[in-house]
């Protein structure tokens, strides 16, 4: 019997709720493909600052380490905002990332045809949106240096964004290596008019596209790219971009879906490994109420059994669960046309586990 | 009779033939409001590297800095588009930014009920969005120090993102004397959790908040506010931000209302001296065609009378115009839903001008 080792990471507010739903789905999956998946729970964010004095303690990035992917909640949340850097849950997150080598975040904003409505966006614009933002995950304005000194007209702060040719490298292949199993269109956005690192990633994208020559490939600026996304999102299939921009787009076109309940993110390392979380936050507000949307991380954990573990079958069979408990008419709050009607967490749960 | 000097740099594309549309305005105002304006042509962009190898020729500059205001058509072109650097249409606009000190970017999005087809969004999102990003124009990693070398990876690329305190309190300045002009509400927009200079942002606001208590002020994460721009846009009345996130947020703001060939900026200097321009644009698939729309570049004169020359009467009534022609159902290419039943640049000018 093969054996997958999992890391649990449920961290702050809704996190423990959703991720108990998305560990029973596995559990399932488990016994219907005949593995063993080994669980391994660990602290990270506010309860990590709480319990072990810092958002990342070095129990959990062992625990991640060991294991052949990790799954993640959310994390963050009113108790830890007025936090001195380090001692905040989002440090937690960018730390795990560079420790796990974490570079290539790929994030699927995809219109269900159940879902069109939940849009802002007309659904004849957004109806059949199926698009990619990969993003890179570790260089960049994140990681660079900081500053802050005093000077002559007052305090100043600087942040450096650096990258170097591998880094772009690496990730813009893993665009190509998406596009290619997609629809082979490649857009890869940059600032280039006016960043000296974005000159650079254009010049290492031009290089790399020429090993992929049945992917199609056009720059746009990142400016450019904002406009487009709500003017015409349906042009996109795979979007590559730096950390920065990558944060800014990916939200973006997440909200064209109106869905970001039902939104899954992996972030891969080289080889296989990943950590997979919802694209939503830890939403503070209606923690422990048993009403949050547990569908992002039960496709986040579809995309784990796809990308972390080759399980293609299991992963597509999670997600027709899925489709089809919404088909039903079955919503959470957040997606419900009429939330009186919505249904719970735990229900929400139980009913995938059942169709699948 | 006040005369005011206004320097006239058409630019490329269809920058010559908007800006004449717009200069037949102004010439109207003249009379009606027994002003003079002095016109001053310059060359800025595409046109002044072919004819002074240079996109911001000093002549250009010190025509700028004699008039009391400059209007810009709109620069760049394929043409140039493979050149180096210094030699780049952009560079000029980076340049005349930074040689009149005009830190101070305003874009309104403001969306006009005869319009609100256009926009990609649902009409009960989009209608009656009225909203202002106030963009810093002159710092940021748009003018910090660039670098290229080479390392043990292969090249690398760096920019400098840098504020000082005196440029974040003179642009959250602006924004709260702008919000304070309208709904009073005002959100500062940065990447506080990740970047030192968005910290130091947040600070400078915090502290300037002080001296306006009548406005409201509350901060928003850069990836959360390109979320709901595009969830809910009637939510923000002033969005004050930094130069990259400016850049970004303020073209998608604008491709809410779906017609950006009608929205105008300011770019303004400390006093009142500004820069004014259309939002679009060199558009040069359609340069030299006489179709293209001539009303963001009106409405950019209209901003002018107002900001730089105290006219607001004339800046209403040339606004005004504006909207009448559009009620009255004209409409130039780009926002006709028939396009075969569109008029031209010219006739567009010439309907407004008589309206007014
Ligand atoms: C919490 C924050 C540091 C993080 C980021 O900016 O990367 C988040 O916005 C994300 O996109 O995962
Ligand atoms: C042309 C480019 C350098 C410029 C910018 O990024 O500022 C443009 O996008 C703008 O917004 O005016």
């Amino acid at each position: 019997k093969k054996t997958y080792r999992i890391a649990v990471l449920p961290g702050d507010g809704i996190g423990p709720e959703i991720m108990e739903e998305a560990v029973k789905v596995l559990s399932l999956v488990e016994k219907r493909e005949g593995v063993t998946f080994e669980f391994k729970y660990g602290r990270i964010g506010g309860i990590a600052i709480d319990t072990d004095g810092t958002p990342l303690p070095e129990e959990t990035i062992a625990i991640s380490k060991e294991a052949d992917a990790v799954m993640l909640g959310a994390v963050g949340g009113p108790k830890w905002d007025q936090n001195p850097g380090h001692l905040r849950p989002e440090t937690g997150l960018l730390g795990i990332r560079k420790a796990l080598g974490l570079f290539a975040n790929i994030r699927p904003a995809t219109m269900h045809s159940s879902m069109v409505e939940a849009s802002s966006l007309k659904p004849e614009v957004v109806s059949d949106v199926d698009l990619i933002v990969v993003r890179e995950l570790t260089g960049g304005i994140y990681f660079g240096e900081k500053k802050r000194y005093d000077g002559p007209n007052g305090e100043v702060a600087e942040d450096q964004c650096i990258y170097h040719e591998n880094e772009i490298e690496r990730i813009v292949r893993v665009g190509f290596d998406v596009a290619r199993k997609r629809q082979k269109r490649l857009v890869s956005v940059d600032k280039a008019n006016v960043l000296e690192s974005s000159r650079l990633w254009r010049k290492v994208t031009e290089r790399v596209a020429a090993d992929y020559p049945d992917v199609e490939l056009s720059h746009m600026l990142v400016d450019a790219c904002a406009m487009q996304l709500v003017r015409a999102p349906k042009q996109f299939d795979v979007i590559v971009t730096e950390n920065m921009f990558g944060d800014i787009l990916s939200d973006q076109a997440a909200m064209l879906t109106g869905s970001i309940g039902m939104l899954a993110s992996a972030s891969l390392a080289e080889g296989s490994f990943g950590l997979y979380e919802p694209v939503h936050g830890s939403a503070p507000d209606i923690a422990g109420q048993g009403i949050a949307n547990p569908l992002a991380t039960i496709l986040s954990a579809a995309m784990m059994l796809r990308l972390s573990f080759g399980m293609d079958e299991a992963a597509e069979a999670v997600e027709r669960a899925v489709w089809s408990v919404l088909e039903a008419g079955y919503r959470t709050g957040d997606i419900a046309a009429d939330r009186s009607k919505a249904i719970g967490t735990k229900e929400m749960g139980r009913l995938v586990c059942e169709a699948l």
